[in-house]
This record gives structure tokens, sequence and C-alpha cells, in this order.
């Protein structure tokens, strides 16, 4: 295993939370896989999340989350890092997987509260520790109120964060007013990594010192997500400007045509199956988009040809 | 497989959701399960539910679930019908536990909505549908929004208690208002049948014509519960009224001790290992109580001993 | 001024939250005041609550709110005791308004917390007790979060209940489990009343000892509200489902016409217009309900006729 | 009056939320108020808002609301344009007020929704439109759904601009997902003005493109954030992320002494008193800051002293 601060060096730029590409609800769709990892990898990103949110990742059997973190390891075979999201409700789960994601290459797990009953402050630090304690790679934290019910409140990860082996936080909340407190908390600790993943807040979390995004819009645009990274990198306001325009753009776009939360990743994968990287089969409870809400991301696809310079991670 | 009107008639009474003793994370305690279930038993209650939010459920092994309720259905050995908790965000596993308590003779299984990302009523319904198709057993809904993050909808419950295999509810919304829009809505259909979930609310609810209450507190003293049912179903008031105070005792002593949502079970467990029953080991992500928070159960047991009528059922 | 005993055991039974008729924005309608006054009176109430929710309080000028206590106290003559909402986020406002009330004759003022920023609970405290030091009446305590964004938690009643002045609460907060605790509090208290503000839940309340109702409906079929309280007061279980059941009825009916929470007392002021009782002119920046949404109410009144017996109470 | 193109010019820059200053529960501190405003001016603000959250207006005596709006336009003598606050739940008393604010000379009025029921949109939307036709100035709209309980729906905001006389938007939400949505529905429409009412996020939302800010720490360091408005709008980010981190330290010292959120002004008056330019008198129900939380203003002033350059505004 690498060292600690090796790894959190890893945790920074765009991480795209992978879609699982399926061909049925037990088995993973293979040629999409590899099709949609080459996509992205050649889009430049800095590393690829798997089995988070966007992933759907509480929703698929034991065996098929094993098998597609072999699968992408494989794949990815170490040009970026890999990082595997464990949440589960049960513990002895995701520690089994962690030890699959170590044994496979990957470089880090990501972990969000357990997600049934809203957890209190205390019981959520002891879970981390024990958490941390019997897994065999660094821990990345997981912000995501929506799912968990409870944010990890700020004085809970500034002492999260003094775990060693815990190395950074993915913030999924919304919430800049909280997002600027946890970088306030850790001003004088840059090796805590901080990530966005919203990505409609990614130009402004970027601009005010987030090390990354996590970004589900870079499934299908790569590039545009490494772009506005780069161009925030370099100062380079009138450029961010424009191209968080092209975020929005998207996400208003395909996000809003499924009309609950899971809209996000249903519409990712409908936009993925028509340009034929992979299947649009989604986890139960949920659905593929019906033939109207499809026809609704092929005109945003055929728009967006002229929009986004082709050849650009499409 | 019983039809499903004779099943209906046995969702009714006073149902406890069951703690799962535990030996340890991956282990049944078989010994304190088999004194529970008699200790319940001996407190005459109408049925038992096992894996709900109160057996912790979600944060059980699958092997684990499995075990749990075969050894429930032999202990019970029908004396009283055995309702399974399947809720899970992996629909397969649902499924497959559905199959396992079918064939250990259970007498239906209960679903709340898959519980990471909020579902849409329109997701939801398609969800229980498709799972009715695929379960042998009759299916009781579960409206837990603390959970689930969003309530089954009085009409979402109005059409899928339309779908033959669909029993009735388990109502833990703590909701009043809900609940009597859901009472309103079947008030022609007897055979749906409406179960109160939230003990605090069970006298009020019994008095408007719920038809029974899923109680935690009958872990520990089951003939409380049965006794304010029956109290109840004879419209004697007065004795509703001294029964209510004393479930408002207990859950005031009980459930406050631990201070997160956690604490109801972790608060039953404590108890039931006082008093010799079974072991107090808490699924992870919670702990057991602390010694000062054990010592306040204890006291409320000695001075419970001198309320409520020895023998009856404690 | 009666001493604070006498008055609290004034504060039982049914007590209506009158609504205000309008003649125009800045004028009380004189004749369907009095015709409401009569129309209500007629029902067998026992008290009468101007200015609260229901009559638009916050949203009508000074001046209008001190001719409508004077003229209802007038009107009222002293056959059932009168009480006066003062809620308003300017304090100096509220102490005038309830010198106002105490020289008509008015029996109680009634309280929330001031309305705009969310009062910490240490505020709300000091702002009662410099509100009952300032006023020459009893205070009635007014638990509405869904107004005043806060609940006045249990401990704070509790010290709030203390100060000599505060006589009782009402609680619109449509949570039993809130009213609960409340009830248990003051277990030891009876001179500390204890109403509930929420009229689908009276019946329950009442039967585990709330001291009376503040219902809406009651200024439509004031006999239907006063004929519950006296079957719970009997416990006559039968009668109290029975008359709850219309009590739902006319909810359903009458309240979910408007779609939004001023639906209740639109919906209140235009049955009462169809009866020829008073304008249905609402405060700025409420809307009289269109010709659509008056014959939905026309319908329920020519439907209800045949429901409850004429001659009682409308 | 002006024509509103041209009012819409003068919504933009840094226009702090002045907090009132107060002799007494009816009186302005006169003096106080004119140092106070000097003081602000001083720091090269582009406008004043007067009766908003920040200046209590709410709870402010109409008297002494127009006695202030008087004093305050002598005082500026339109050598900044300034806004008065017209929220309140009387509509006569907003339109009213927006009278005087005319006579003084002030040049538009602020209006959240009246705050006491949570208003439907179309009651909103009906309600502005009212609004706009009987006052004599442009309009402001003030989304603050902290205090309001509703926000003002993104198609809502883009309906209400449609009307001649409404000029902007205050956004107070603290949610960057909706500012966005809101600026991204008005990017052909220049003449509707976007302010940024939580100053925490000041600095992302003048980088995306916000117009300005109305900022309650203008009361102390104005200097400093018209600083920061000049830093964005020469896309000078070296210098937004350091000012950025001095508002995060005013705000992380100052607003969060006081545990409510009426902390923020009575933080801001704390400071004002000590500094000797104002009282720190609070209308009712609040209360000026104890001896030990003034004790922690006082030191954080002592050590702002070496962190912003004096002379600076303070």
């Amino acid at each position: 295993m690498k060292n600690m601060q090796e790894t959190a060096k890893l945790l920074r730029g765009i991480i795209p939370p992978m879609v699982t590409p399926l061909r049925s609800q037990k088995e993973i769709d293979p040629d999409g896989l590899a099709r949609l990892v080459e996509h992205i990898l050649a889009g430049g990103v800095h590393g690829l999340f798997v089995l988070g949110t966007t992933g759907e990742g509480p929703y698929l059997p034991s065996a098929l989350r094993a098998d597609l973190v072999r699968r992408v390891c494989r794949q990815v075979n170490r040009r970026v890092p890999v990082f595997v999201g464990i949440t589960d409700t049960v513990f002895s789960e995701s520690v089994a997987l962690a030890h699959i994601a170590a044994e496979c290459g990957a470089d880090a797990v990501v972990t969000a509260s357990p997600y049934y009953l809203p957890l209190g402050q205390e019981e959520l630090i002891g879970y981390v520790d024990r958490l941390v304690s019997q897994v065999p790679l660094p821990v990345v934290l997981y912000n995501i109120p929506l799912c968990t019910k409870i944010r990890i409140e700020p004085q809970t990860v500034r002492r999260l964060g003094e775990l060693p082996g815990v190395i950074g936080i993915k913030d999924s909340s919304a919430d800049m007013l909280y997002f600027q407190k946890i970088k306030r908390l850790f001003s004088e600790n840059p090796d805590f990594k901080i990530l966005m993943g919203t990505e409609e807040l990614l130009a402004e979390s970027l601009l005010l010192g987030a090390d990354g995004g996590v970004c589900g819009g870079a499934n299908l645009v790569p590039r545009l997500y490494v772009d506005l990274y780069d161009a925030a990198a370099s100062s380079d306001i009138r450029k961010v400007r424009q191209l968080h325009q092209l975020v929005m753009k998207l996400s208003t776009a395909v996000y809003t045509v499924g009309q609950s939360s899971s809209g996000i990743f249903r519409g990712i994968k409908c936009a993925l199956s028509i340009l034929g990287i992979c299947s649009d089969l989604a986890a139960e409870p949920f659905c593929s988009f019906s033939e109207p809400q499809r026809e609704k991301i092929r005109e945003f696809l055929n728009e967006w040809r002229n929009v986004y310079p082709p050849g650009d991670g499409r």
C-alpha cells in the first residue's frame, strides 16, 4: 500500500463518478464498460470514482460490485488512480469490498455514512474510526445529506481528518457555506483534500480553492470539466465563466428530464446509450428513460454537437 | 400459500418488531433469540415482525438475516403469524429473502422503499409492482420517512392497495394527519389493514380505528400493549388512558437515553440484557449503551417492577 | 382583572378562531360580524378567539384590529369569554392591543412568537417574560411552527408555564408527539390548559385529555365541534368516531380547495358568504375564491345539508 | 420619479443593509445614525439599504420606520442611492412606507413576501403585482426563505421580472444553485439586477456575474467589501481570495457569538457600539450582547486592527 500522503496527492482534479453499465440486474455490460472507461480517460481526467451515487453503488448486488471493481482496475491499468465507493448499511460488506479494491490495485475507498437511520455525529465518528482500522486503503469521506439524511458536521470532519488513513472529503451537499467552513478548517492542512461533488458549483469552488471535482457530466463530456479545472488553475476567469455556462447547459438539459433525484444518472446513461457507448439499463428500482424522455436527450446531443468542439472527449 | 384475504386477517393486534439478539456482527445469539421469542409470545401478542428498523434489518449481513428468519419461524412454530422485513437497496436481496421467508413458513413480508436516494412516487409504485410479482408472500407496506426520506403519499397507498398481494400498511411517520388520510381512503375496504408503528400514538390510533400496532416496547413488556389493544377494542377509555400513560413512561425512560434515533433499539436491547433475556450487542455502526446509560435503564426497570403487575409479560 | 386561576378555568371547550368579516382592506363588515358572532354562539361554544391565524390577525391594520376587538366584545357581551390574538413582530403593537382588549372586557390574550426571524428558545422566553409584565390580561401561548418557524419546545413551555399570567397553550403544530409531551409535563398542574389547534386531531386529543379545541370549522358548524367535545367528555367513543368522520369530511371538502395554507380561512369565508352570513373578502395578500372554487364549496354545502341535522348550529 | 432603467443601473455594487441605531424601542438614536451613515459612506459603498432584516425592519413601529427613512435620506443627501425595505404582513403599511420613501427621495423599495403564513407562488405573484401598481418607486424583490418560509421560485422571479417596476432581486437564500438558476434565467436581460445577500458567498457570486452584494459586515468595514467588489470586477482572483478570507474571518468571529439568527445584527451593533459609532440597543424581542459576548467582540476588534489597514473604512 502506498503511504497516505502519496495517495492524498492523487485526490485532485476531475474524478468522474462513473455510471455502471449493466447487461442485466446481475451482470455488468463488459464491452460497454470498456468503452466507457476509454471514453472518460480520453478526456484527460485525473482519476475515476466507481460505485458512488451516480454509479448506483448501493443498488447493486455484492458480486456485481466486486466484478465491476476488478474490471475497472484492469481496464484503467494504473493510467489514473481509481477510487471505490464502499458505502453500505452492512459494515462487513463495506470492509469486504475495500479488501477486494486493495487486491485489484485501487487507490482509495470512499464512504458516506451508513444510510438507513440518521446517524448521530458521535456514531459517525465511531463508525469511521472502526472502518479505517479494518480497511487496507486510504479513506475519502463523502458528505451527501440528500441520501444519508445527516451531514458530516464541520467539527466531525475536523476530527475525522486527524485519523491517519482519512485523506479528504467529497462534498455533495450543494451548500457552499458548508464547503467554505470545511475549507477554512483545513486551511493549514493542504494534505486533506476537498472535492466538490455538485458540478453546478464546480467553477466557484475551484476558484475558491477546491482540490477538484467529482462531476457526473464527465461521463459524457470529460474534456469540458478538465478544461474548466485547468482554466481555474490558471485563473482564467473568462474561460471559467464560459465553460461554467456549458456545465449549466448540460445540467439543465440532461438532469431534469427524469423528475426525481435518479434523473441524473438515468439521464447520463440515456445519453451514453444514444452515443453507442453503453446500455441505459438502470439498477432496480430505477427505470430507463421512456421514448419521449430519450427524445429530449437526443435533441440535446444534437444541439451540443455544435456547442463544444467535436473530438473534445465526446 | 394462504390466500391474501386470509393473511390480511392475521395483520392485526400487537405485532412487536423484534430486536435481533446477536452473538457477534455475523452471528445470531441463538439462546437469547429463543428466550426472547418465548418472552414476547408469553405476553399474548398477535404476531411477530422481524428485521424491521427495530430489528436492525438493513444493518445485518444477508446470511444472518436468513438464519434469523429460519430460527424465528422454527421457534414460533405457527403459534402466531410471522412477518419478515425485506427492505433493502438491492432488489435481488429483498426477493431472495422473501423466498426464504416463504420456505420457512412466514406469513408475509414487509417493505419500505429502497432507502438511499429519495424515490419519486412513480418509481415507488413501479418498485412495489415488480416486487409483488416476484415475491411468493403477501406484502405489507412500511411508511417510515425518517429512514427512507419519502413518505408513501396517500394516493400512492391507494393505488398500491389495489395490487393483489398488498394487504396493508405499517405507518411509522408519527403523523396522525397522514394516518387519518390513509384510514379515510380505505374506509370502504376493511381488508386493507392499517397498523400504527409509533407506539406513543398507539392509544389514539386504536381508538380511531387502527387495526393494530407495531410497538418496540412490546419486546420488553408485551402484555402492556396487548392490554392496551384489548382496552381500546372494548372502548374502555379509562383503561386506555391509564395504559397509555405507562407506554409514555416506558418510552420516555428507555428511548431517550441514547441520543440518536438508534436509541430506541439500543435501549430495548440494554433492558433485555439486564433482564437476562439476550445480549445487548448492536449491529455496526451502533454501540451498546455505556455503563452510565445502562445504569439509567436499570433504575427504570427497578421502578417499573412496582408499576406494572409482575408476571404480566415481563 | 379576574385572577388567573379563574380565567384559566374559562380556557376550555370549543373556542372557535373567528374569521374576520371585512368590507374593505381597512374596514370591518359590521353587519356580517354581528351575524357571524350570533351564528357561532348559537352553536353552544365555550369561548371566542379573534385575530388568530384563521382571523388573519397579522395581516390586518392596527386600527382595524382594535375596532374588531371592540365590536366583538360588545356583541358577545360576556356570554362567553373572548380571547384576543396579539401576535405581531412589533412588540409595542402587541402590548397596545392587549390594553385595548382589557379595556373592552376581553378575558385573555393569545401570543405566538414574533414571526420574522426564527427566534431562539431563550429569546422566546425573554420575550414572553417581558410581554407578561406589560400586559394587563392573562396570556395563552400559541405554538404554530408553520407560521413562526420555531416550535415552543416542551421545556420552554414548562418554564413559561411557571410565569404567573401564563394560563395555557394552544397547539397548532399537528404533532401529537409534541402534544403528548406537553400534556405529560403538566400532568400535575391541571390549571395550565392545553388546547388542540388542529381540528383533524381534536377527537383523539380530547380522548387523551386536551382541555378543548380551537377549530376553524366551528365558524361554519359550531354545534358539530361542541357535540364532539361533549361526546368525548362523556367517553362516548362511538359518537366521537362518528362526529370525527364529519370533521374530516368538512376539512377535506372545504380546506383543500384553495391550494396554499391560506385555503383554510378563505374556504371558511367562502362558505359563510354563500350562507349569507358575511363577506368573503380576504385580507391582502390573499384573494377570495374564484367562481370554480366557490362552486365546489356550494356543492359541499348542499351535500352537507343532509349530513348534519339542520338547526344544529348552521 | 426616475425611470426604471435608470434606477436599475443604481442597483449594483456594495449596498450595506444598515443596522438601525436605537435610543429606545420607540426612538432612533439620531447622533449614532448620522455617525453610522458617514462611517459607511466613507467606505466607498455604492448604495444604502435600510429596514432590511439586518435593519430589524419588521420589528420597528411604523412611526420609527418613517422617521428613519427621513433621517437617512437627509443624511445621505443623494450621495448614493437609498433603498428602503417595506416588507410587512400588513399591505397598507408597506404601501404607506413606500410613499414616504418616495417623498424623501429614496430610489427604490425592497420587498420580501409577507411573512406569516407560507404564501403560494400564485399568491406571491398577485401580491407583487398589486404592490407594484400602488407604489411610486421601483421594486426590488427579496428572497429570504429563512424568514418568509418560501423561496421565490425561479419561474416566479422570471414572471415578476417582466413587471414594469421590478428592477432586480436580492437573494439571501444562501443557495448557490438557486442563484445560478436566476442568473441563467436573466442572462439575456442585464437590466434585471441580481444581488447576493449572503456575504460569505459574495466572492464567488461576483466572480460568476452578480451585480453586487448586500453585506451586513459592511456596516463595520465597508471598505473591505468594496475592495472585494473591485477585485472581482477586475478579475484579480488572488485579491478576491485574500479578501474573501477576511470576510470569512469577520463572519466567523462576529456572527456566531449570538447563537440564534439574530446574532448577525446584534453582533454588528455590539461592534459598532464598542467602536463608539452607535448604541447596541436591539429592537424587541432581541437583546444586546451580554458582557461575556461583548468581550469576544472586543477581542475580535483588537485583533482585526492589525489585519485590515487602519483608515480603510473603519
